[in-house]
């Protein structure tokens, strides 16, 4: 099964990170998000991201089932008669078992680079892939990945000058590995597209898995 | 000293995934690469790229010292009166003590995709900075930063599929991590950039030094 032979998927997150990421890969989703309660009463990020991932593809699912409107796109790929998927993700910053969310000022976003700075934290995203086979069977895998980021020394110059910019704002740890703030990560431990917000080669694996392929 | 303070950069290289990824971290270089013998007799990949970088940014050097016609940005930056930076690289892939260099067909990068595949492997990446005080002094930094990579199992149909694309021809060890390779890059250990071809943050840090700045 090569990418051309992939199935369509459904991506339940608004994150343009998480769209470019599969595109990056040969993937075109049809995006399409739906509302998921995010309150929960888990501290482990890795069990936090696969739950949130789980409640955002099922969410998505629920609506299908709904019928009424969907995206063309969405709609296109159920019509098929093919089997698809529908893809919840999720991702958190987890430094010294406190999980740092999106900061609400620019404020806020200082406080979590300086926090970050000259030190290791991990990056935890969660997936869930629903596979849909006509005409009503559902087959889920969740996983997770974790990263481990280094983040150099920085000087307050350097943490005050990258919080007031418009890059931490919608980021969970007030920074985006891909922008600027690259200058100030010297090493990964682990996959880069999960810092990114979607670890593309294991939801590719994964994928080939849920359709039958091993190696 | 923040990233609007930096000295102007000569980048003696024409890789476009070089020039964006100085981009990204806030430096707008201008770019003049020179002709530099790349024949050396060095098996240690270590060695090898800091050699090869220093090479580079040398023959951009003896360009601008034997005047003549210079690109209109790097004239620029010579005739500010500021020190400034020549910014030399060089990238190999080295797997069981062999280096691979840029396939010369399709059916080279499908063997060296077939090596990669199920393993391990480190990319190196050297860099020398020249540090130009006017009106002739100058100070050499050359460093090397080697992350290890590694890719899934891919089974024949995915090697020959990358393989016959356009991506893995002009590219060290015939893939581009940022591409759609990525979809078979599971985890990397050490700096992400490095693999992409410039160690960013390293750069970023060790032209602060040179200028000073220590933290």
């Amino acid at each position: 099964m090569t990418i051309s032979e992939f199935p369509g998927i459904i991506l339940a997150s608004a994150s343009p990170r998480r769209k470019e990421l599969l595109r990056q890969i040969g993937i075109e989703p049809a995006v399409f998000p739906a509302d998921a309660d995010e309150n929960v009463g888990e501290n482990d990020p890795a069990k936090l991201v696969e739950l949130l991932s789980e409640r955002k593809a099922r969410a998505v699912l629920d609506r299908i089932k709904a019928g009424g409107d969907l995206p063309e796109d969405v709609r296109s790929i159920l019509s098929s008669g093919k089997p698809c998927v529908i893809l919840g993700s999720d991702t958190v910053v987890a430094l010294d078992g406190r999980i740092l969310g999106k900061p609400k000022s620019h404020g806020e976003a200082a406080e979590m680079i300086r926090m970050l700075s000259g030190r290791e934290h991990h990056v935890c995203t969660g997936v869930t892939l629903l596979k849909l086979t006509p005409p009503g069977d559902v087959a889920a895998d969740t996983f997770s990945v974790c990263t481990a980021v280094h983040v150099s020394c920085m000087d307050e110059d350097e943490i005050i000058a990258y919080a007031e910019s418009a890059e931490p704002m919608d980021k969970a740890g007030a920074y985006g590995i891909q922008g600027s703030f690259g200058r100030h990560i010297d090493r990964i431990d682990g996959d880069y597209n999960t810092v990114v917000g979607l670890p593309a080669a294991a939801v590719y694996n994964h994928i080939r898995r849920l359709f039958g392929c091993r190696n």
